[in-house]
């Protein structure tokens, strides 16, 4: 399947330097028919490859029910330029509205899950739930990434880093040091 | 028991605010007489209040033993100033050395924890291991914070967030939105 516009397929090994620094995302399901988008920061990477990651999705978010049904999400990021649809996608409600319309968001195909991916985001992860065994607890997810899609324009992402109550540091400069962690 | 130097008690319902944005920790234990500190940066918030925080600490690290045995641990939040240190404790094993006299990290008395505090770092974040359902299969552990420690003097703290290979996106700007998320 063609990729979205403006991306190309990035290396799933390469997915863990997207979210470790914490990035504020966009979650997208689809189900029975409809889609839906709600802003998340509750992840983390649980391991490199193939990519793990862990998340939070409430049951009282209207996503729950979708992303539980269908096991199947993508986690888009955005950056400073979609600050007011990251801040509205998370004030709205899926059950009430449709929160792509409202917020100008693009849906473009995926091509191994049914979710949509947003077109606006810089970086689109194509992810399955394959652990749910702290759900019923904390309703945690832990997603495998099966393929991931990125804006090679985009060198320097200024990502959204939530704060609390609507307050987002903006990512910053970048500096190398000299590591050995991958 | 006394606050840590430069230190106030910071409200347990406010602890979200300062791992949802994906900082770089050191995490910190004491085992068997040793303390020990390691960088990670796989972590998430998984509950408001009391908080909870689940992480992955790689059974190769050093440092899991100690966590596993203690079920104890602080999590410190360094700032840019203090990057060498930071990579240089991603770098070493406390198998081999003393990390905190080789990188200038000064130890704190928690309040409830065994574990020491690193008085360098802007805040801290003393901890329990309350669920380890996840540990075998993915070396995660879920943590409650217990205690909480700021330091009040740093408005705006400049945290590190890791892109992978010792690069670092340092904390930006900050925007405000009118935003109904907690």
């Amino acid at each position: 399947m063609a990729a979205p516009p403006h991306k190309r397929s990035l290396a799933l090994t390469k997915v863990y330097g997207l979210l470790e620094p914490g990035p504020v995302v966009l979650l997208t399901t689809s189900h029975k028919g409809t889609a839906n988008v709600m802003t998340m920061s509750w992840h983390t990477m649980m391991e490199f490859e193939p990519p793990l990651v862990g998340c939070v999705v409430s049951e009282n978010d209207f996503s729950f029910a979708a992303l539980n049904a269908t096991r199947q999400c993508a986690l888009n990021i955005p950056t400073v330029e979609m600050a007011a649809q990251v801040v509205g996608c998370g004030n709205e409600s899926g059950a009430q509205s449709d929160k792509f319309a409202d917020f100008g968001l693009t849906q473009a195909s995926a091509s191994l899950i049914a979710a949509p991916l947003i077109r606006e985001c810089y970086a689109n992860l194509e992810c399955r739930v394959v652990d749910t065994r702290l759900k019923n607890r904390y309703n945690f997810f832990v997603l495998e990434v099966v393929k991931a899609w990125i804006d090679p324009s985009k060198k320097a992402p200024r990502t959204l880093h939530h704060r609390g109550y609507g307050v987002f540091m903006v990512a910053g400069e970048t500096i190398k040091l000299a590591s050995r962690m991958r």
